[in-house]
């Protein structure tokens, strides 16, 4: 039909939601490509309304196959848990739920059109957002001889409106979503909301936005307290009960929702040069991440912290931009890997009305531990230590208020000043 | 009498609180150095409990003279707001209520004994603590040619129980604190508890122990709503009416206190290789550092944030460690002062039951603003700019993509890759 | 003629450097938009043979005016001086001659157009470089009202043949260079190659690529010593006189090039995903840097020093990326003015054969000086000080390797383990 | 005989050089704790003359007992090529070579403790250095049930002078070096020399210092070329030829100081407060480093090289400051690892009277390769990629202008700005 018809397209696989934007790409792209489509639909814990009669829809809109893969334990154990292990949370407040899961989905994706014998694969995200570019980087890295068809920067659409009433035009089953404007992104991870009304940051959140989360205002009257059991970092009970990973994190979803945990704010910086704000609720993702901390906490040395806080960010600015399937991410997995292998025990907290405190720690790897408090050893200790550390550790401000002192002249200086040798 | 008597030591000015150490420093000075002894008491915001009768007990300790400065102000403006300002917070969790205000008591000891003709200046800090250091590396700073006293690493005093025991005998005035073992530490930015029964990490932290903030099961049950406003970083009004800045922290902290706003709890990591366990409260603290990031946020672009978080952290570490009043803190302080000159605006804020969440942001200087939302330089966009972002920003992916792909053989990868020529 | 008449342009300021590139797009301007061309060079230390015959040149091709700006002092003291006084270097190696050059003819290209009443701005830089980047931000910057025109991003143009003809066709006097396909660039810190022969990086790089630089086989067989005065970080004289700084850079190239110093060679990573291989020649720059960083190496303590390297990536990282006018440059550029008040004093280097050696370091400000050694604060040393700072500083090691032990059963942990209070 | 005989110790491995602190030593030991003395020489280098007649000189000291163990390969291994790969080097010039030996030094010396059943370790490092730091949290990390003796800050001797009197009245066989207070340390990674004359930095080093490297006006009048083989970023073959770690580096050393290569020269902040004057010659570390370097920059992209780059400062600390076993330096060769798998190649240089140039660099897991050039994807370029990359780079510089802009008027501004929707 148009400019791209030079580069031929046989077989596409779509990244597939159901959505009104990835309902519509299917006509568009059999008509733009003279394609085959195959809707490919990650389950990695979205909205179970998200994902009711997504089949029939798919091949209602023209696509030759549906493809549902439920990749659930996978999400949590080689993306989730990795990036909470880190610690990685983006400009300190976004727990970056929406970001890790373009690269699994873009995985399968990959995989899929191996599989299938296919020839390119497009995706759904607009032309100003991060989702394009986590998408793409994705694809390339993994399968650089594929064709990526991005529709939302290819086609002639001006407005929601004219997408809108393309895909009616094309029969494409399609609801309209409450909120107009108002986008909604959710996993196993967290539900996000941005866009329509949330735009205007001059007035506060309404209430109806959030869907996970009850309001401090409305959640129960008595508090709750778990357990959680970690293994190398990893958590692997609740209430001493082993669950898997994406079963854990259901349970600490339900429980941190109900008691109005992870609701998180902020007017975030995109890769690309915009602002925008965004509305977050991640139960069980603030729960796990303020467990791991405390945890982390009686175990880490200073300096470890210190470093590993820096690479925290460094991994969060890599999943936010894109850069999953790069040697620098999995460099610094196999950095967290080590870390993790005393990060063992178990921490408690209590919810309580929008509350987490953390009620308890102990592990069994700890030199602060149990029945009460910080040790050192034995034999050792003498009231002089001070006077040597802070000899050495602030000589170089002493030398240095020596040097800038009006009241100590050259002369004195020279008296107070003595040669130092190494013996 | 003894190891220290080869030193002179004429008149010393003693940092007092008029708790029981500082209280039975006094007699231990005059004893053990034959000196005279000037009490010299900060006013930075500490309880008020703290403050009464504090000349009579310093006289009766046997000091020579009680000195008593109000430096509320000077610690809102030199201190506290330059910390707010690059939002230093330690190890993630500590407000850093106790460190930064070491350096201000500092400062004004050194000047008395300046004034006063000391040649000698002394803490009650332990053998075993960060304040130590922080005080003695900001007298070393200030007047290296001043003779350091360090009380309790100099005393033969094996316990706390043979201090009170001493001072009993010197008929110092002296209230037990109610929970022997726990120690506070209160002024304008927090009071904080630590030690005794709180060093059992396995336990949840009893109640009683909070002094400034209600738990969420005892706030009230009705909100309340602020707006901060800001110049150049800097607190200057609340709801709307101009306030100092002490005036302004005592305002918040009354304000969040009522509504359990800023508690915070971490096993921190000592300079000197300990952990302990920090309880603090921080009321005006969390508010102002909450307010000055929502308003960081529409104003900083996303490379100044991410440096500017990197800085924070040194600075920090320069606070925890006592490294005040050294070049580095200063050029940080340079730093942010540039950074500042456009974060002027009003944030609002709604406090409840320990949660506080920002209802409201609004910049004159801001690309992000009012009526609605981002916008973008007009006659600009255009749907095909993503592709060129993403071509430049993955191409080392891509490449590498190929160089790993099992699918491309290397007469293939030649096919693929043309040679670049830089025109 | 095409795409771009729908914008009306009315008068162009070109960068205009005299090459064949900025020569061609004289004519094209004008054929392309139907506006007036005016050309402007920014004199900053390029190579003479550039500049000769520049504005006939000019005219020639068919501009409206041309503009010389001898720009050479305020390129010093404005944006070499503050990029040595960070020590910024890209990838450990590109002492960023090129980078840094862009914005400060951005800046005139802006400022002239504005006093021309010019409503575009336009470069000459390609389409797969750094350049085009660094151009724009600093115009987009300082003037987002002008539109900003990239002909080798609009052109139909294929190849620089094509280009060759065009000119040739539309009488525009060029000058074919020796060595098609190497580009040079040069001014006061720098003069680079890199393209063309120069891609292949399995062999040396001929010697006649060089044209600063003495190779050290060539070098006079006596070395040559300098000394440099520094004032707050700026060099101000060489051997005792005074210079501008203009003046003691072009000093420094002379005596730095014959005798061989300041060759770098790298593999860059630009921006943009390329690879690049870079030859640079930056002989004052060279001898530069390393004079100032002996200086501060007196000076700063050990804390600043590796703040400050950390700073000075990031800065290189911002020229080298084309943020030159950001709040974080400028907010760095104070971190660093701080930094420099105490760097006064004198260094004294020996060139010989391409090696560059310090042979003495003095300053009124340091604490390490002149006559003898490193000294410390009198009456204060005391052998066991070490055994203090150990202690504490080894102490989070220690209770590592305890619970680590194979040796130590959990008995003797406990016997070896005391409780630690907070007296 | 005094302080230290209340505890009581009764087998000491002392770390031994047999130069004259190590050898006195051995008498005071015996003398102080009444204990008997095992000597452990490590050979991890250092130049012969150190390493002959040593037992007969332990003995002779009054040693029960003399072990030598031929360590050369393993801290090839273990300790040089791990700190060669994450490229770490001191205040960007001292190549570690002292620092990285203290550690193999110290696990040897607790593994002979064991293996004796010796109940203490001592080492000859004095009071105010580094090296006392590294070899005691070796010790403490790695047997913290083990005493630790370091006699320079017990015993009572106030100079070098005494020093060498005790040893002469316990008939120690002592060597006094040529050039009294100049000290040096060499293994194969390097030769240090400090103190003394040097501490006087207002002079040039005198040529005589240097033992490993000829000056460059000695240096012979041909160049020399190598080629080094890289598997996994560990240097395996040169010139083809496969060597063992030790044995390469050997080799470089010889080449390398023949050529003058391999001199540094630094002001370094030591952990304790002071700086010291340090002289190093490390031939075929720089070497190393240099083609190490090489090779990564056309194979790692740029996010990960500026990671990297950063590691590797953290590195450095953590050897310079001896915290080689720790967590945090496990973890960072395990990120290194990682970064290491695609190092593979071969790089050539050209060393001639001290200039060392990297004339060729080839790989097969490299994007910029071989017969010319770098590559791009084909069917790809597109001028106009680089008008989308700027766009959304440059976006928030462009906001930032035109809020900045004094040119365009409210008015104008909302003219110029329109509203985003995220469509």
């Amino acid at each position: 039909m148009k400019k791209n018809s030079k580069q031929e397209v046989k077989k596409v696989v779509l990244a597939y939601s159901g959505g009104i934007d990835t309902s519509t790409i299917v006509p568009w792209l059999i008509e733009t490509y003279g394609c085959s489509v195959i809707c490919f639909c990650a389950q990695i814990g979205q909205s179970n309304e998200n994902l009711q009669g997504l089949e029939e829809k798919a091949l209602q809109s023209g696509a030759d196959k549906f493809i549902l893969a439920d990749l659930r334990e996978e999400f949590a154990s080689d993306f989730l848990f990795p990036m909470m292990k880190i610690e990685a949370v983006y400009e300190g407040k976004y727990p970056l739920g929406t970001a890790i899961s373009r690269p699994i989905i873009a995985k399968h994706v990959v995989e899929t059109a191996k599989k299938e014998g296919a020839d390119a694969v497009a995706h759904g995200a607009t032309g100003r957002g991060n989702d394009q570019v986590r998408f793409e980087l994705a694809f390339m890295a993994l399968a650089p001889e594929l064709k990526i068809i991005a529709p939302w920067r290819e086609w002639e659409f001006k407005s929601r409106e004219e997408v809108i009433a393309y895909a009616r035009q094309k029969s494409v089953p399609i609801n309209l979503p409450r909120g107009i404007g108002v986008n909604h992104d959710s996993n196993l991870w967290h539900i996000s909301h941005e866009g329509g009304v949330l735009e205007d940051i001059t007035n506060e959140v309404d209430e109806s936005v959030y869907r996970w989360t009850a309001s401090p205002e409305n959640a129960p009257d008595q508090p709750v307290e778990m357990a959680i059991t970690f293994e190398q970092g990893i958590p692997v009970a609740l209430d001493g009960n082993p669950l898997s990973g994406a079963k854990l994190i259901e349970a600490l979803n339900a429980i941190g929702g109900t008691h109005g945990i992870g609701r998180s704010q902020l007017i975030e910086s995109r890769l690309i040069g915009f602002k925008s704000h965004g509305i977050y609720e991640t139960p069980a993702g603030t729960i796990l991440l303020e467990a791991h901390r405390a945890l982390e906490s009686i175990l880490h040395p200073r300096e470890l912290r210190r470093f590993k806080r820096a690479a925290a960010d460094t991994y969060a600015d890599l999943i936010y931009n894109g850069m999953w399937f790069t040697e620098l991410r999995e460099a610094l997995d196999a950095f967290t890997a080590v870390t993790q292998q005393r990060v063992n025990g178990e921490v408690r907290l209590k919810a309580f009305k929008g509350n987490l405190v953390v009620t308890g720690i102990s592990s069994p790897d700890s030199g602060y531990n149990g029945d009460a408090a910080l040790f050192e050893p034995s034999g050792g200790f003498d009231n002089t230590f001070g006077t040597g550390f802070i000899h050495f550790y602030g000589l170089s401000s002493k030398v240095q208020g020596m040097i800038d002192s009006p009241e100590i002249d050259l002369e004195d200086k020279n008296k107070h000043l003595k040669q130092f040798k190494r013996d």
